[in-house]
């Protein structure tokens, strides 16, 4: 299997409010490091991406989003801030409304819903390299018709069409996702198989019926993002019954999990999607510093052999998983499970 | 003028996240000891406050809320945390639903919408103190007709029905508002003359007509809380056209302030309460370390005059004011210039 990948995504490490302290991001560059080495260890071919394509980028993220995170990073130093990495403090929370504020401060509230993420110097050139990855690996994945890894950094899918937050600024999978419908697929599944739900992927989507979105993860009542992931999101207007959520408790372990797997792939079957995007997460690791599941090592490549039944081509999109010394193999557990050799 | 106050609060003093950086936070114990000087020194007649009445609190904030905020603390402990006060990491920002987490840290996030504000171990005291402290104001400025300083801290404003942020945990206006209704007021107007609008009392009472709201503050498009308080927000339901919010440009200065709070007081008397509450901050003030208008202390006394047009009896609740060394001159001077000697 191709892997599309670079390493632009170096200089972006920001800090992060975790349990009421500022720490450095649980998302770090070694984690692409780990997963670089796992897919050079079994000589997986490796290209750069092109270049991006800023109107592919600009149907499924809100311009005015876009030129927000461009500027955020020096707006917040002109603002006179002195911290490495531009955080907001305040939200438009449930029953706050209102425009778009003009000040920066306002603005990292509007455009995110969560401090676990924050926009450095490098954050905007990272997250367009990581959507360069994801855009090209759809490419390669029709001219050659065969699966395709993007190996992303920042990850995605917690980002909206206006939203980041999630250690994710720009929507990886739905880049992807798009470009497949953009280069002929009339119907393309996006499966979410991260410890987390993938709110923006959904949120992106929703009213959409030629993009499907599958997800299975931990129970948003008592994990991130918290505020949506539950199972009667099913979809609205021409998206109604084209989402479909799979929430799970805190402690699942393999039968259990490749049990919805299996159900979110026959949900998938039965929408007869012509290809597929896997937002490939590992955080369901039972070592994972950040998450409550309990797949072994061994448990990733029959992931891979279950996501068999995906329509070709599949891109497969790097996501979320923290247990960095293990990452890598996990990574590659799924894909040589998909695709031996 | 009698002052209602206590010393329960001195315990609380949380951080907050401001710049991205966590800080003690600029709403501290030693606001309240300026003013307690201040009032002192001019011999205003000091009593504490009565016991609680807690069907007062549920009238105003919703009981989960409260429940929520009794606990969160003590949960915030088992979940395992270390820091010494409780702080939300992410929020339902606009398009995010759902109900309400089971977990403390997706219910720090669903029950408020700042980081500005956390929840340490003597909190849920020194708000229900200071909630205390606007019910016995309300019954004294009922039983002796007169105007009665509820010299609260921590303030509420910001506090709506079920979420904490801006430094506030229960709404002590809409606490003394809801007060003056039970105890015979068939109308009350709250004036909020605090540099923030106070989006927590807009939401409390924005579908009701019998609690009038007026707001001037400083134009939330630019100015926390960012996400309420622009002027098209006029009410809704029963309480369409009981909302008045007249935001004013950063640099404001003493004559437009008057005008807009002349504008403000036009607007009440058309609604003919027959008794008031002034959200009573200074952070108008020129000096204020996180505020943008240019009041003098000069000028407190002629805002204390003005007031004099509302209904008696007039209750004082104070709310903002970071510029400690001139805090209680301030006040006092708005109190006196309302009710010399």
């Amino acid at each position: 299997m191709q892997v599309i990948r670079s390493d632009i995504h170096r200089r972006h490490h920001c800090a992060e409010l975790d349990g009421g302290k500022i720490i450095d991001s649980w998302e770090h560059p070694g984690r692409a490091d780990m997963v670089d080495r796992a897919t050079d260890e079994v000589d997986m071919a490796v290209s750069p991406p092109a270049v991006l394509d800023r109107r592919l980028l600009e149907s499924v993220h809100d311009p005015g989003y876009l030129a927000f995170l461009e500027t955020a990073w020096t707006r917040w130093v002109d603002a006179g801030h002195t911290t490495a990495c531009a955080m907001a403090f305040t939200w438009p929370a449930r029953r706050m409304t209102g425009p778009a504020p003009t000040t920066i401060d306002g603005l990292l509230g509007h455009h995110s819903f969560a401090a676990d993420c924050s926009i450095g110097a490098h954050t905007w050139p990272a997250a367009a390299e990581s959507a360069a990855i994801a855009q090209t690996a759809a490419d390669r994945a029709v001219d050659a018709a065969s699966a395709v890894f993007a190996r992303c950094r920042p990850p995605g899918h917690h980002a909206s069409r206006d939203q980041f937050g999630g250690y994710c600024y720009l929507n990886n999978a739905a880049v992807v996702a798009q470009r497949l419908r953009d280069r002929g697929h009339d119907k393309v599944a996006i499966l979410d198989i991260d410890y987390h739900h993938g709110n923006g992927t959904q949120d992106i989507f929703y009213e959409r019926e030629d993009v499907v979105f599958a997800s299975l993860h931990a129970d948003p009542r008592r994990e991130f993002p918290y505020f949506l992931g539950h199972a009667d999101e099913t979809g609205r207007g021409d998206g109604a019954g084209a989402n479909l959520n799979l929430p799970l408790p805190h402690g699942t372990g393999a039968s259990d999990w490749l049990a919805a797997l299996d159900t979110a792939l026959g949900w998938i079957t039965d929408a007869a999607p012509t290809a597929a995007v896997v937002s490939l997460g590992v955080d369901t690791y039972h070592d994972d510093p950040i998450s409550r599941f309990t797949l072994a090592t061994d448990d990733f490549p029959e992931v891979g052999r279950r996501l068999r039944r995906l329509p070709d081509p599949v891109v497969f999109v790097l996501e979320g998983g923290y247990a960095t010394e293990q990452l890598g193999v996990n990574v590659v557990g799924v894909l040589r499970g998909f695709e031996p050799g």
